[in-house]
């Protein structure tokens, strides 16, 4: 029984490292973005027993897929240790939720739109492009905080001042976090300063020295970020590079150190037999 | 009764330095964030006697909070020869100012946000950022007066002529110098150029050269900066670990030359003898 | 009969390879690019007769320039080549389209424009700008695939719940990625979003992701670029001037070695004869 | 009379260096700006009288200025050598434009708004800045051909195809480049782009392609004049630190080489003896 076992988990575990199943896999994505693409355009509505019928083709490929995938695996705990296998597994389970209720058809289809990011744990240079973008997170960390602080007193000031010239914009603080926002954005941000101008002339300067504030702030980020990932490729450099040179330096001195005691001896030598 | 008063001091020493109390700090600080922000919801009016009270009560641990980081000194001229104690109690003493009359009670608001900012200066990572973008304010100075000097001649070039077509954005110098920062946004400019076309068919160069200039002289700005921090960042670096190959190749030299000494020593006895 | 063909191929040569010549053909190509422009004035409809002569005149000097260049070169195989001849080719013959039909002189026009291109294919600086942005294209590979999946996602999402709310806006899938174009330039993307939040209030959300996603890619992109091309460009330098300290430092620990086998053998000397 | 003549150039000559005598300057610089400012004000009206005699103090302050610094001089050709004199000498007689015609004062007016410059050339940070920015501009030289090039195409194509749709945006190859500008500032782009939509559905290509052109190029440009910048930098932290090392390392091996050849002559000293 035990050898069967082994016999078929070998025959998947050849066809998960199979390039061919690999290429396939992506293909049934690509073809599944499609499918929900298609979905959105109102001219597919006749077409809509066959995108059923593809859709739930799909959801039991990325189904059997994810078993063999598992199945591959010496034990079960092997395959949840790599996180990306827990993001296909997330994807594909939450993409199974049955939709008969009308409310519910709505969230299944959302959760079906997360497959296309299954793109991303196919393909090793997204992969990485991901990783990399999350290891930059962290360092944007204290900034982050520094500027939600900025935001929570101007909107808390915003609020207090223009919440009776325009509710719709000032209304209570997480409003005027959001309206904040937009002005950080320069979208239309003149037409709110002219609104809160004609009760109080003086309120440009909140909005300039916001807007100075967040620019100057988001631009030392900036180079904050771009100067902390060059030292660290600079570091990496000497390690490669650097330390070689000075290693050979460090060679060269006690090979000439060694000159000199050898010519220390020999003057000894001559001078007592002179 | 000397005594007993450094007994006392002691106790707020430890009490100061106490991590528990330094958390409890940033604690109530983020609650009278959350109390600010809640006063802005119209939904919390029947609270408003809690609040008040809640209020109060942050008003007064401020206070407490304040007089023991005080008592803790040796002496109080010590307390207010560190910069963020005298941010800290400008804070809570603006706070403290009564809300009797109706207007006073916005202004009182007001400063009550401001105690927001003491997240700066109790927790260390977000400080030493905030002296970072200090520091970083001097190396804008003269490209800062030279925008300022752009922004003024083509005000009041920008008075002169358009402010007959729109007295609202071109009335006088400042309003013009407003109008010219909101088309350097790149809010609406088009709009604001449309109107003096109508009069001054050309006064398109008028928009295009400001824009230019000030988004070259800004990218420059940008550039300088970056050039600047890099700079400083590689000459530390010199100093840390350039310096020391320049000292080991120094030291190289003059074991050299010390073993030629030896050998003209040698060459000589060697001569001598023949 | 060779030989007049010959001769008349080194003439050709000779032409193609004079300075003047080759001014000639710039100035040409700005004219043509000026007829261009003139013909977009109404004021010009007057001199259509003449404007319509120039054309041609423009027409058969553009077709004898290629093919004299066409005719010096030894075989035609070698002319078709060079990528830009090719460039011009497509260009000169593209605008040889008979323009009898009314819907194909808008075709014909628009076709005469891309003679303005001639120009990069001319300067030899232009055409070195031209290569090295093609050259940067393929780093951008994967973060645009990225950016798209993102886009995808969140388009399928946009038409899937908003669609009802404003059919023009998010009517489909692909309508849905130009709206959320216009919302990543920022543009008026509060009146897109005040829309939608009268549905539902929470979609600020969906915008505001939205906007870090790319704005967070895109900025890692622009650093990654940067970081690329520096390396490259200091691993350039380093073949040019650091390889020359590496050698010269691996070339004095030679040095000092043929030193010490020199002492070696003179300790041997000194010691057998004492 | 020479005599007389020479005490007064060296008393000008000492008047011109005289750090007060500069501070007065540009003290004057800027009370005539403010003068300039003050004029935009309607409620300045009344003190008219007292501005336009401020005005022609100020006028002959600047004109016997210029003569002191002319006098100082030992030939008057000297004075025009450097560039900044003749820059202020311009800005000067420019405001002496007698302003009769009431057409003719508002050109005088704006000449006098151009005072403002000779604070670039009073203080010399300022003067240093202008020049490096200056010294920019060649670096952009045929990047900026190259996105003249792209709008010139894009404004023909624009004008052809969209001129019938919109006159006012469209109506000729210039009009349209300036709508071109003002889509790459993405100011209000969507809605000069759902207008053409109605007639041409598919020319958001035209658009997009556009934005993705000149964004790229744009991106391109800056990476390249911060590199440009850095290297030349490089280049000159080369010469001033690098070039010490290498010429230490050369020193040495030539030191060593020297060791060799005396090594090599006792060698054969004690092969000899023996």
């Amino acid at each position: 029984m035990s050898s069967v076992f082994e016999a078929w988990r070998d025959r998947f575990e050849r066809l998960r490292a199979n390039k061919l199943f690999e290429t396939a896999v992506i293909a049934i994505i690509i073809i599944s973005a499609l499918l929900i693409g298609a979905k959105t355009y109102e001219e597919t509505n006749r077409f809509q027993q066959w995108l059923l019928v593809l859709d739930v083709a799909v959801t039991v490929f990325f189904l059997v897929e994810i078993l063999i995938r598992m199945a591959a695996e010496r034990r079960l705990r092997d395959f949840f240790r790599r996180g990306w296998n827990i993001f296909d597994f997330l994807i594909v389970t939450a993409s199974l939720i049955p939709m008969d209720d009308s409310e519910m058809v709505l969230l299944a289809r959302l959760l079906r739109i997360f497959r296309v990011l299954r793109l991303v744990s196919m393909i090793p240079e997204l992969r990485l492009l991901l990783v990399a973008l999350i290891k930059s997170i962290p360092r944007m960390g204290y900034v982050a905080l520094l500027m939600f602080i900025i935001f929570y007193i101007y909107a808390a000031i915003g609020s207090f001042l223009f919440a009776d010239i325009d509710d719709f914009l000032w209304g209570n603080i997480s409003i005027a976090m959001l309206t904040l926002f937009r002005i950080a954005t320069f979208e239309d941000w003149t037409d709110v300063m002219y609104a809160t101008q004609e009760v109080y002339a003086w309120s440009w300067i909140y909005y300039l020295t916001f807007i100075f504030l967040t620019a100057f702030i988001f631009l030392n980020m900036m180079i904050g970020i771009v100067l902390d990932v060059m030292q660290k490729e600079s570091v990496q450099m000497e390690i490669e590079s650097g330390e070689g040179e000075a290693a050979e330096l460090h060679g060269l001195r006690s090979d000439v150190r060694e000159l000199r005691d050898q010519l220390t001896r020999m003057e000894a030598l001559l001078e007592r037999r002179s």
